[in-house]
């Protein structure tokens, strides 16, 4: 289903190698041996493809799909149509994306330095990689093992980059140290000068920006957004930490582990945030405040103070979820009646 | 008056000509054969400038203008200076970006490929096209006659472009299929994965998206703007829409025709949004909406329920306009009330 | 303690000439002559650091550091530690600044034109001049003395660029003529067309824009901000701003001297700011207000009328500073007691 002019599909596989991939158990009586050619959505799915159904909201899409086989919790099993073969799991958007993944793997590209780029003549590439026309590689800059580095890209003086990283076309890294298997989307800053100035009625005083960016493996970076550098401790984004396009991302900040930050997040200087905390779009953070592990910032928010390990907030500014949602309703219930009396 | 280092003035036109141009007509009794030679803004137009009045604002503006003509509405036409020539037209805006485009017309370039630009070897280039120093066209890649590709832009690999697009310096287009007449400023991100992910404890898997973005006809898209491509569906941007700078659409967004979006909103996965509406500023739309025909939503909205057609919405979370003002009347009333107890 | 991958100290400084440099005098009795290396912060900073104190609630940090010598204000040196050579100053943050500028001055680099860099047979260098690998710079084009051209930044045809300007990689800069001193990181956008657009059911017809941007002296833009050209009279940034990453500035706006814009703020078209305005990130201006000298604009506020020289507002829409607080007061207190109620 898949446009051929962008990717190429693999497989067919078998009903019994796709359970294997996805770690899901056959359901129902469907030869194990069948094979299936694709992916696609419970909507468009012919007797050939395999789809998923991971949200309740789509049972009925499921009830009526003519997908050959579908992955889905052991719960919803019942409603699939008799001619569908299952694939249980309890996790069946996980179990979807390793399938995907089969079906549709990271292309290999041949290592090259392409036309126009220009690498530093002490850079160090290591084996396997792929420089696209017009990159340029800085001196002293170390790139590792099967990195692809996109067309027009940019790795300044000293970057340090793993093995198996993605950096997208017109990418500027600088002053940073990345992880393994980072993959940094088109348009991405990283490591200019934080927004340092001695602020005076004489002038605005540049304070020289010292530190570095940390970027630790896993780590997924959205187009166009911006990490500045540390002031002389580092910016640091933790393993396996995803975040958005256009993301802004002060200095010092600290993301731990597998943080989601949605886009058009502000987080500013200093803020330390603790491991898989979410941030939904648009929200933002003054700077110096504790965000606790496991908490939840709805999109939009103004977030002033500390948040507890495992909180919930929303609203700006920011308050627990259920105290903003009473406010809401609150001001809803009063503007009404002031609006009967004023009739 | 502008600057001739960055423009060329045509023309001189007579009064005539610029009412075919703009097809307005010839009020009062100036020799139509009368030339003018520029447009200005009705403070500093002087006799041989052409002005526009728009807006009701500006009328004392207009009185007191030396301008030599004016494109205005039958309505305000009394309040001319004598000596004014009026051109008269119930879309005076319309019209003035006819003549203005007359005056100044999009500059000609004569076709080449720049030195340093990299056309990949099965690129199909159309007559006509100036690909600028530094840009990079990828294999497969089509180009429609007359298209302008900016200064270090990169096409990637099987992408299409329709005639006389106007693509800017430093932009990324991946897995696009792009209409006629579109105009892409500098910066922007098209096509990159869009943030999916099964998000767990054990690590947030990446969900291999495999949708594209489909670009139509005569839509305009601001710097730095980032579009994600869909995840299975496509993302679709429909003919006219125009879109500002550092905006953020998602997977798999529709947005009808005709669609005005300013600067720094972000709408989210699958929303879809029907012809001619309107979005503020900053404005942030969650998942899985649909937004009506017709629509409006307000500067820094959070829209978070389905929209209407025609309604207009404003606030976070948004409300009918109405509403949202009633509420917040009634908030500073209720504030000044309670000042008042507690002095 | 900065990396030497990326840094290089100078010194080591005598106190006597840190003295010198930050305009400080000696307090307490070290020897003049004691040299010093580097600096650092005051809870990682050893004997031959120098360090800072700014902010009282590090004060307890100060009276523990090891720091061999701290910049501080004159009524905190009390606390120091004994062992601690002091330097007495009323505005130690701008002393630092002073000092860490001498430790790590800007990196002098060799004047050159980078391979693959495409520099215009008309356009004009100055002396010194740096323009690094992929940089495209147009014809006509004007660069001053002692310019630094990132990699693959594009300069467009006309622009001029006054001395010692520093344009970060992956730059677009059109139609703008720019003072000296000014700082451009990363993927900023300079010049492109503004929103402009005469707006109708028949299709939004584009306006050209004839203006251009003028950016004054000593201004400094964050990486991915985009400042559209005006429309016939000019966007201006005042001499002195300082502008934070993707921050959105629309044609005609008009900054004074000597503004702090935090990052993704958007100001819509035509506004004109005055001298030493602040503007927390996120916040949002609507077009044609005047924003007066010295005013104050928080974060994620959504201004939408004229702000006095001086005032301070929040909110969205934003009021005054003591009328937003009250009425996030009001709102809390009444949902509260009607949770009461309800219990």
């Amino acid at each position: 289903m898949a446009d051929p002019r962008f990717y190429s599909v693999a497989g067919p596989f078998t009903l019994e190698t796709l359970a294997e991939m996805s770690g899901a158990r056959i359901g129902g009586e469907v030869d194990p041996g069948t094979t299936f050619t694709d992916v696609a959505s419970l909507d468009v799915a012919g007797p050939t493809d395999i789809a998923f159904l991971d949200n309740r909201r789509y049972a009925d899409d499921f009830a009526k799909s003519a997908a050959g086989a579908c992955l889905v919790h052991p719960d919803l099993a019942a409603k699939a149509p008799s001619s569908m073969a299952l694939l249980l799991t309890k996790e069946p958007y996980h179990a979807y994306a390793r399938v995907a993944r089969s079906f549709y793997p990271m292309a290999q590209m041949a290592a090259s330095v392409g036309p126009s780029a220009v690498v530093g003549e002490t850079a160090v590439l290591g084996v396997g990689c792929r420089i696209e026309p017009g990159a340029v590689v800085g001196e002293h800059t170390e790139v590792g093992r099967g990195c692809h580095i996109g067309a027009n890209a940019v790795l300044g003086d000293g970057v340090v980059l793993g093995d198996d990283c993605k950096i997208g076309a017109n990418v500027s890294l600088t002053y940073c140290i990345v992880g393994r298997g980072v993959v940094i989307h088109a348009g991405v800053r990283v490591g200019q000068d934080g927004f340092g100035f001695a602020l005076g009625p004489q002038g605005h005083v540049k304070v020289p920006q010292l530190g570095r960016v940390i970027i630790e493996d896993d780590v997924e970076i959205g187009a166009n957004t911006t990490i500045d550098r540390g002031t002389g401790p580092d910016t640091i984004i933790g393993a396996g930490s995803k975040i958005d396009n256009l993301v802004q991302i002060a200095h010092n900040v600290q993301l731990g582990r597998g943080c989601v930050i949605v886009s058009q997040v502000g987080i500013s200087g200093s803020t330390k945030v603790d491991d898989y905390v979410m941030m939904g779009g648009q929200a933002g953070l003054t700077g110096h405040l504790s965000i606790g592990a496991g908490a939840r910032i709805g999109a939009q928010s103004g977030v002033m103070r500390d948040v507890e390990a495992g909180a919930t907030v929303i609203g700006s500014p920011a308050a627990p979820a259920t105290e903003h949602w009473r406010q809401v309703a609150t001001l809803a219930n009063l503007s009404r009646k002031g609006k009967k009396k004023g009739s």
